[in-house]
Parts: structure tokens; sequence; C-alpha cells
């Protein structure tokens, strides 16, 4: 199915994470209208006539879309092949030697394969930091996938990299009716130098671009920053002008107090990861002093080489349970909150708060309906807790994107998945043996 | 199926986590021969003849079946009942005013739905600690489970309860053609007074029984226990001789340095149940330490009132992420560790080593296949990490136990999976009236 005219969602239960709040409405019938959410009513209001494409939401729940708000796509290529290592170690001796013999169709099948694990997983919504944009591009383009893309400039060749940055950005911006928007991808404060960083802000000034950039990962890059320059990454960056602009910080692991007092007042929005700082032993963001300080604190799945699957819905139960485990108190990141995070949160992030994140009347129709019949979802005492604590990724039945239809009854209708794993599990082979000198488990897909 | 004489699994991915290394043995036939592993063989090596029952295996790994050491099976009724509150409040404004109305019939319901979501996560063993153990042994026995269960002892009346403990324990020894084996059950150190637990340690030295019993699960318990006795909760149950006898001892989660070495003397096993530490922000056992001193550690999934689900993938996860966190090193608790964990060393918790948590000939044939076709597991460029990592336990298609499969493409085998959530909503409903006085959100199963 492809952009419909209208499809409808029935005696489905409307969950809408307002934020503080989470709004729970049951037997509701959502109508979608093009690419909107037009209405929402008591089930069996909507009129046959009136219905167009109907899928039946009985027995599940109705969310926003989930939004994945820092990943590296394509690194679902690496997933597993460096594990039990030391952050340098996972860099220097498995990833990079794969990562350097990347060519764009690599780049392209990963982000397909990605595209297919975020579809199944309930993600709506991805900001991507990579190189080889185009590829990516091409990828959420065909999926039909909402994507913020960001082509990643590593801080060596000043002209050279803007230029090809401002190139893909040109081709790209608002491709796929809209669902894909750009951002400027300085990596970090450690690979760009100063006087980078601030032709980058200025660039971003004129053009009128958002920043996605890496902060603070490790208590490493802290220290560094300070020796180097006196200051934190964040206060770094303040002083070269980059927050000027919309800024979406990937980790913030190692914030300091100073630091959430910078983001607040720039509104730069914060992707937390936490599967990656924890495999890493990267430590972990104070997310609840982000929250009470007013910052904008989404989900994100990093690359899947250090978190190894691209799961909302993990991050999330992570989120809260970490919380609780680092502030000593049970009380702290509770299920509103944490359903803010993946999805209202989330959207304040990638600056579309006024679009998506919301299962409300006028907002874009990035809805996904959750399975409550799994024997580890039932009995359901709060409806909340059940998606928080209890569902999985494989609870997801049906993502619908900008009103299109990706996947329902958990089969895919924008991607050939047999199609997808053959082209990866080649170019992943190949790659594993210029790197590390194996080949994969292969199995038959 | 009832217990075939023949069983074969053609062609899967045999995994062996024997302890530090794991063995994988591509294209492989297992054969099972009445309720034991016989042989592994080369894919196609096992003739027709003798092959009686086949699962084809291909795209599929086989594991031991995961042992979750630690739990309370029927309080999957109160899933998400008490979410966001202390331990204290937990407890006594939520739980305890479900829990005190439960009547036989709801425990055995419970444990019915319990086993049903254990079976579909991989989970084959089980050691339960709760009351009313009667309806549990009649759930574990009919669907096929193996477990390992310790009727609750709460301290309060010495005579009575170890009479009625007795009785249980006389009725249920060897039930399901012996894969119920019984326990004595002291809740704690902290409800059962010294003498209680004295003539506990004496019945369990005289029956030959085990002790399975709550340890050192938060920082408090610890302390009162040094107030009362001078000694950590470990170092009063030896002086009560308790350790003479095996003993699982439950979350252990602020085992201090000198409890470990008293675990590792005695040989206690130590079941480490991390989410719901996370979740009641009760702290972190010290996982690595214990098994540095050659403490058997396996995980628990504890009650689903706290922990949510019996997902024993899920404490697989958290238990080695956790390790690398709260150590700050990656390189803790590798992938060998945390199967061992889910498997071999569950074994030498619940003290069955010699006969489960193995994949090899001779042990008794609890097997699970994982599918490893997943868009997030592929492509597979270490299996263990695919399992550790990226496995959900909805990737579980087929399960064994003792020989008989309870699941086969994923369709539950022994247990009636609609009657259970059926009875199980109506028997909630009636608990959360009673409990905290509003019904259940109810979605058609």
């Amino acid at each position: 199915m492809t952009n419909s005219a209208r499809l409808v969602i029935r005696n489905v239960t409307a969950v809408d994470p307002g934020g503080t709040h989470t709004t729970i409405l049951h037997n509701r019938d959502i109508l979608i209208e093009g690419n909107r959410i037009s209405r929402l009513t008591a089930a069996g209001q909507t009129h046959a006539a009136e219905a167009g494409y109907i899928i039946d939401g009985t027995g599940m729940v109705a969310l926003p879309g989930l939004i994945n708000t820092h990943a590296h796509l394509a690194m679902v290529l690496f997933r597993g092949a460096a594990e039990d290592v030391t952050i340098g170690s996972w860099f220097n001796d498995f990833i990079w030697p794969m990562e350097s013999n990347l060519a764009p169709d690599d780049v392209y099948w990963g982000a397909m394969l990605a595209a297919a694990e975020m579809i199944e997983s309930g993600v709506t919504t991805v900001a991507d930091h990579y190189f080889m944009m185009d590829a990516v591009a091409e990828a959420m383009a065909s999926s039909g996938l909402r994507a913020h893309l960001a082509p990643t400039l590593f801080g060596r060749d000043l002209r050279t990299e803007l230029n090809a940055s401002a190139e893909v950005i040109s081709r790209r911006q608002g491709a796929g009716d809209g669902r894909i928007r750009m951002w400027l991808g300085p990596h970090s404060t450690y690979l760009c130098p100063p006087e980078f960083l601030r032709e980058v802000a200025a660039e971003a000034k004129r053009t009128g671009l958002g920043v996605h950039i890496h902060v603070s990962e490790t208590a490493e890059q802290v220290q560094a920053s300070l020796t180097a320059h006196g200051l934190t990454p964040p206060a770094h960056m303040e002083q070269l002008a980059l927050m000027a602009v919309p800024m979406i910080a990937g980790h913030a692991a190692h914030a300091t107090e100073g630091d959430i007092a910078i983001f607040a007042r720039h509104g730069v929005g914060v992707s937390h990861c936490p599967k990656t700082f924890l495999k890493l032993a990267a430590g972990i963001a104070p997310v609840v002093a982000m929250r009470q300080a007013g910052v904008a604190v989404g989900l994100g799945s990093d690359g899947a080489a250090s978190n190894n699957t691209i799961d909302i819905f993990e991050q999330m139960r992570l989120a809260a349970e970490l919380q609780k485990h680092e502030q000593k108190d049970a009380t702290v990141l509770k299920l509103d909150d944490a359903l803010a995070m993946a999805t209202v949160e989330g959207a304040r992030v990638v600056r579309q708060e006024q679009e998506i994140g919301r299962l409300a009347p006028g907002y874009l129709a990035d809805v996904i309906l959750v399975r409550m019949d799994g024997t580890h979802m039932q009995p359901v005492h709060d409806v909340r807790a059940a998606l928080v604590y209890s569902a999985r990724a494989s609870d997801v039945d049906t993502v619908i994107v900008n009103g299109q239809v990706l996947m329902e009854g958990r089969r895919l209708r924008t991607i050939d998945k047999a199609q997808v794993l053959k082209e990866v599990t080649g170019r992943a082979n190949r790659l594993a043996e210029k790197g590390h000198g194996r080949r994969l488990a292969e199995y038959p897909v």
C-alpha cells in the first residue's frame, strides 16, 4: 500500500505520552487522512464509507512511533564483531579495519538492514550520523522511514568536507515526501579543531541547518578538553557559537552541572544511548538532572557495533532502570518519563515536536501497534508498565509512517528482507576478512 | 508429543557453554534417546531408521535450556501493579494487599502463566520460592518443566510450618518423572529468628534437603543483621549451620568480601537478579568478585511484580552490561561467562551440574533452539554475541525438556495458553479490586 487517502485503526487502546502525563484511551478508532492523524473517536464511530483501508487494532495498543535520536545505521554490518574489549581496542583493532573498507553500496545495504530492524522494532524516525550519506538517504527514502541525516565531518579539510557535505545536503534535503531532513554532522570536539567547528557554526547559521555532534562520551574526552581548552566540550562548543543553532548532542554521558545549564540555555537536545555506555563501560549520563533542568533527552541506539541492536524499547527500559540504580531511588524516571523519552522528548531532540511524537489529531501519522496478548505482558495492571518493562520489539505488530503502512502483522511492506539479508551477509564477510581475517557464521535466511 | 523414544534435531549449530570456553559446532545433528542427549554427529549422519521424531534445526542454534535460579512464579499475577515506588511501599501498599488474598487456584494459574512465559523464553529449569507450593508443583509437573521448589517458611511458628512443608515435600519430591525436586525455603534471616533457622538447618541435615533463602537483598538488611547479631546475613547463617547443606542464596546484592569467602567455603550458589535490583534501586551484586572466588552465580528472574518478565536472556545481558559498568572495565564478564551463568553455572546453583546446563552426550535432554535469521541478529560475526546481546526471548523457536517437546515453531504443546490467560485475567481482576481497588486493562487473548 502506498500513502493512502484514508486509513482507520479500529478498536485500539490509544496511548499518548504527552510528557509528564500519559493519556490512555481504550476502545478508540484512529482516523488517518493523507499523512496526518485526523481524528480519534470512540470505537465504531468511523463509518465504512470514510474508512478507506482498515486495520483491526483489537487487543493492541497504538503509540506514536518511537524516535531513535542518535544512530550509525550502517554499522549493523559490524554487529557483534568487537566484544569484551576496551573502547580503544574496539575502534582500532576491530571497527576501523572494517569501516575503512566500506563502499557506498555496503553503507546502502547496511542502512537497509537497519531500516528493516527499526521498522520491526517500532522505530519510525531516526537521526543518523555517518559518511556516504547519499546511500543512507536512499535507504531511508525507499524504506518509508522518517530520517534526520548528518553527513559526518571529520575535521581534517574544512573546505573539501563542507563542500561535499553541502552537496549531499542539497541533494537530499526534503526527499521522500519531506521525510528526510538534513543536519550538519561535525564528529566531535576531539576530532574537529576549534577553527573547523567555528566555520561549521557559521555555515549552520547561514543555511539554517542544525548540528548533530558527539559530546562528552567518556571521562577521558572531558579531561582532554579541559587540558586543551580549559573548558568542557559543551562550554567549548558554546564559545565557538555552535549552540546558536539547533543541536543534537550524542551521548553526553559525562555532562557536568555546568554543561547541563549550557544545554538548557541553548535548547540543546541530548541523545541518551545507555546500552552502549554499559557495554563500553563509559559511564551513565545524568538523565534525571538534565530533565529536571528542562533539557530534552531522547533515546538513541548508537551503532550496532557497540549496541548490537537498534531497539528503542530496550533503551527505554535501560534508561529508567539505570537512573533508579544510579540515583539509588526507585521513584525517579517514572513510566510516563520513560515513554516520553522514547516519543515526545525524542521529537524535541530532532526539532519536530510540532509534528511527531504524539498520538493526537494534526500530528503526522507515525503510529505503531503493539500486541498486548503475550504471556510476558499479561495480566495488564498498568498499560504503561507493560510497554516500558515487559514489551519486546517483537511485540510490535504494525508500523505506519507518514500515513503509509510499512509493516502489518509483522510483514514488511517496503523492504525485501531476504534480499537485504543476503546482500548484508556477503558484504559483512568481505569486510570481516579484510578487517579481522575471519568469515562469519552464516545462517540460511 | 510425549516423551518419545528417539528425537533428532537436524543440521543445527550446537553451542555448549562449558564454563570458561564455549564450544560451537556448526552443522550438527543432535540425537536424543529417552530423556537424555545421546550423540552429536555431523549433520546427516543419523539414519532415518534411528531418527524417530525429527526437528529441522537449519538456521538455528541449539543451546542447553536456560536456568532460572530464583523465582516467585505466581507473582506474574501482579505484573506491573507496583511501579516507581520504594521497596517498602512496593510491598506494603501494593503487593501484600493482593498477595494476602491469594487462594491455591490463583497460585496454580499464576504458575501456569509463568510456565508458558518460561517455555516461550527458553527457560527449562526454575527454582521457585513461594507458598501454596502444591499448586506450583502441579503446574510444573503438567507443563513439563524442570523445577526446584522451596515452600516458603516465614519464621513464625516452627513446628506448624516445618510440618506443613514436610508434607508438601513428601507429596511432590521426584514428581513429574523426577523433574520436580524439593528444597527447604526459609524466607530470610530478617523474617526467620535464629532459633527457627537453626532448626531448619537440623531438618535439612536430617532429610538431605538443600535450603533456598533470600540473602542480603538490601544494604538496610545487612545493617540490621550487623546491629542484631554482630554478623552479616551470610556470617549469621554460617554460625547457625545453615551452610552445612546445599544452599541457594537469592540476590546477595550486598555480599561483602567476607561473605564471598563464606559462599566459596561452603559451595553456596548465588542467584543474581539484576533487573529487580535496578528497578527497586537495591544495589548490584559483586558478580565478578564472586566468580573469581569460584562461587557459582546463576541468573534469576525474581518475581514478575518487581522484574515484570521471566526472561533469562534479559537477565544474562543485564548481568554482563552491569558488571562492565560497575567495574568500569569493558573486558569483564565476557560472552562465555554470560552464557555460562545462564546455563552451566545455573546448574551448579541448583546442584544438578552433572545432569543439566550442558549440550553434551549423557546430559538430560533440556535443549532450546534459537532462530538466527532476525534482522536484529544478522550478520553473525560471533554466535555468542548474537545470543548474549542481540537475541530476544521471542527468538526461541523450540523447547525440549527431559526429551519432551514443550514448544515447536513457537507453538506450546503442553499448555492451553488461551485458557491460562483467561483464568489469569479473571483472578488478577479480583486481586486488584481487593488490593488496590482498580480493575485491569483487559485485552482479548
